[in-house]
C-alpha cells in the first residue's frame, strides 16, 4: 500500500475515528485503526464492537492495500509530523510514515483481521442538522445511568412521531427530554441508542446549522451519516419506559426564577457536599423569595433569591447536582418550575422543547 | 473577629498563600490558612514548615481577632461567592462568610495553634525584578532532582558574586545554569534553596519587569519580599557541588542549529519512547547535516536536519528528554552546541547568560 495524504486531512480523520477505539479491550486488534485503500477510496475505520466509525480521507492511492495500525501511536505520530504531504507505505506488516525529512517505521497488523462495520442500507432515514442533533443529545445525555444494572437506562430513547423527534434520558432519579421539529413527517419509530455511542457521536458532529446528518435504523442498529463519516451503533433491545405516564402538567406551586442566579447559588451550595455525600438542598418557596439551605458535615449555607410564585408555599428537598445538571442544560434567562408537594417531582419545562423532571428527596426540617 | 474585604482581593490573597498549603501533612492545622487581624493589618499566612507565605489583604477590621480556616473549603467558598464585599466573622471557632444574600457557616480552628513564619530581618538584601527572578528559576528548575537521596540536588544554588546572580540546578545527568546581572554589587553569598519552594514562588511572582523583589538571607532561611507578600523558605545546608570544575570551554565539534527545528524533531522522536524506556537518541553530526535516529520497541524514526559544524564529525547518544528540556528553556532562534567526543558532555551555551550541560549515554551503533 502507498498513499499520499495531506497531514491536516490525516489528523482530522484520525481524530474522528479514534472516538470509536475502545480504551480497554480483550481483542487487541480493536486498538487499531484500519486503513483500507483496497478500493478507489481511502477509508479509515475504528470499531469497539458496540459502535464504530468509518470516514473517508482525501488523498492519492499509489498502491492499493490495507493495514491496521495502533491508534495511539499512529495518532501521536501524525499529529507531530511537520505540515505537508504524508506518505504512508506498508509492506507486509511494516509501516513507513514519512513527511518532509522525518521517517517513522512501525509495525502494523494485518488489516484483514479487523472487523468491518455492519452493512446498513441508507433507506428511509430522517434528516436533521448536525447542530440540532448534537444539541438534543448534549442537553439530555447527562441523565443516562452510568450503572449497568438496568441496561435500558444506559441508553437514550429516540422517538420519531410524525414531524417531531423526542430524545429522552432517565436514570431513576430524573428524566431529561428534548423535542425538536423535523423538516417533514416520518414513519413513527422508537429506538434506544447506547449513551456511550451518543457521547462519542456528539464529539465529532459539527456545530454547523447548515450541515445535515442522516439517521437510519435497522432492527438492531442505527447509522448516523454526515460529512464523509458514518457512525454505526447497536441498539439496546427492549421496550423503553412509558414516559408519558410519568409526566404531569398539574401543579400547585409555580416558581419563575432567574436561571443564572439559581445556578450560581446551587454551585456555591455544592461546595459543602462531598462526592459520596447525599445531603439534600432544601428549597423554601414563598411568594416572592426562595430560601436555599444546605447542612453538611463541612458547614451550612443559607441564601435567599428573588422569585415569583403564583401558587402555594412549599418546602422541598433535592439532590443539588440533579438540579444543577438540568439548569446547565437550559439556555433561557428565566425558567419555570412546577411543583405539587414535597414528595412529587419538580418539572422544569417550557411549552414544547424541553422538560426536566427531578425527583425530590426527604429532608429533615431545617 | 469581623472583617470586610472585597471578594477579588480575598481571592487573590487566598490564591497566593494557598501555594504554601501542604497537600499531605501529619499536622492538620497546616491544611488551614491563618487569618490574623490582631493588629492593624489583615494578614493571611500558610506554612508547610519548609516554606511559608504571608500576604496582607486590603480590607476593614471591625473587630480584631485571629482564626485558622481549612484552605480547601475556604478557597472554594470565596471563589464562588458573588462579586462584592465579603464579611468574614468569627466567634470562637465558628466562622461566618457572607456576601450579598449568600451566608456560609463553617468550623474554623483556633488561630493560636498555627505556626507563624520565622522572623527574618530585611537587611542586606539584593533587589531584582520579579520578572527576572521568575525567569531564571523557571529556566533551570526542571534540572533539580526529584529524588531525595541526594538532598543537595533537590535544591538550586543561588550564587551572588559582585554584580551577578548565578542560578544552578543539577541532577547528576545534566546541569542548567542561568546568570543575570544585578543593579549593583553585593557581598558574595552562596545558598541552596529547596526546588519545591522555588517552584511555588514562581507561581506567585509577577511577570512584570518593573516590579521588584527583595531577597534576604539568614544562616538557615531565605526570604523573598514582593508586593504585599513575603515567602520564607529554609535553606538546604551543606556545600554545593563545585560547578566550575565540571564546565569546560574546550570542544572539537561545534554545531549551530535552528532551535525550533531540532526541538520539533526531538518531540517526534520521543513519541517512540515509553515513560520507563531509556532508549537514547543518536545524533550523527556531519558538516552540514545532523542525522537523528531512535530505535525502540515501538519502532524507529530517522530524520536529517540542516546544521553548520565547524569542527569534527561525531556520533553521540543522549536521553532525548534532557535535550528537549534544555531546548525548551532557551528562547534564541539558533543555538550552539559544543561537544568533545561521544563520552564527554554536550554544552548548549551562549557567551554569558546560559549554559546547559547534558551528559551523553551509550548507544549501540545504528
Amino acid at each position: 500500500m502507498k498513499l499520499r495524504i495531506d497531514q491536516q486531512n490525516l489528523i482530522n480523520a484520525v481524530n474522528i475515528v479514534s472516538k470509536a477505539v475502545p480504551s480497554k479491550t480483550s481483542m487487541s486488534i480493536l486498538e487499531c485503526i484500519l486503513i483500507d485503500a483496497d478500493t478507489e477510496k481511502i477509508r479509515m475505520i475504528a470499531n469497539d464492537m458496540e459502535f464504530g466509525i468509518e470516514t473517508s480521507v482525501q488523498g492519492t492511492i499509489e498502491d492499493h492495500g490495507i493495514i491496521a495500525i495502533d491508534a495511539g501511536i499512529f495518532g501521536n505520530i501524525v499529529r507531530k509530523l511537520p505540515a505537508g504531504e504524508v506518505i504512508l507505505r506498508s509492506e507486509g506488516e511494516q509501516v513507513e510514515i514519512s513527511c518532509g525529512q522525518a521517517v517513522f517505521n512501525i509495525l502494523g497488523r494485518d488489516g484483514h483481521d479487523f472487523p468491518y462495520l455492519p452493512e446498513i442500507e441508507k433507506e428511509n432515514g430522517i434528516e436533521i442538522s448536525q447542530f440540532t442533533l448534537r444539541d438534543v443529545i448534549s442537553r439530555t445525555i447527562f441523565s443516562v445511568s452510568t450503572n449497568d444494572t438496568n441496561k435500558m437506562m444506559t441508553g437514550e430513547l429516540f422517538e420519531i412521531q410524525d414531524q417531531t423527534l423526542r430524545v429522552v434520558a432517565l436514570d431513576g432519579h430524573r428524566i431529561s427530554i428534548r423535542t425538536v421539529g423535523l423538516a417533514r413527517s416520518y414513519d413513527n419509530r422508537k429506538v434506544i441508542i447506547p449513551g456511550k455511542s451518543l457521547s462519542e457521536l456528539c464529539k465529532i458532529l459539527s456545530g454547523d446549522m447548515e450541515k445535515k446528518a442522516g439517521i437510519y435504523f435497522t432492527q438492531k442498529h442505527a447509522l448516523f451519516s454526515f460529512d464523509d463519516t458514518i457512525v454505526v451503533t447497536r441498539l439496546i433491545e427492549g421496550e423503553y419506559f412509558n414516559i408519558d405516564q410519568m409526566l404531569s402538567t398539574q401543579y400547585s406551586t409555580h416558581v419563575s426564577v432567574n436561571r443564572q442566579e439559581f445556578l450560581s447559588c446551587l454551585d456555591r451550595a455544592i461546595l459543602l457536599v462531598k462526592e459520596e455525600d447525599k445531603k439534600p438542598i432544601v428549597l423554601m418557596i414563598k411568594q416572592d423569595t426562595m430560601g436555599i439551605k444546605i447542612r453538611t458535615a463541612l458547614g451550612r449555607m443559607d441564601e435567599d433569591i428573588a422569585i415569583t410564585n403564583d401558587g402555594e408555599d412549599l418546602n422541598i428537598g433535592f439532590n443539588p447536582r440533579f438540579l444543577l445538571d438540568a439548569l446547565r442544560a437550559i439556555d433561557e434567562e428565566n425558567i419555570d418550575i412546577y411543583l405539587m408537594n414535597s414528595r412529587a417531582p419538580a418539572f422544569i419545562r417550557n411549552d414544547s422543547t424541553f422538560c426536566y423532571l427531578v425527583l425530590p428527596v426527604n429532608f429533615i426540617s431545617v
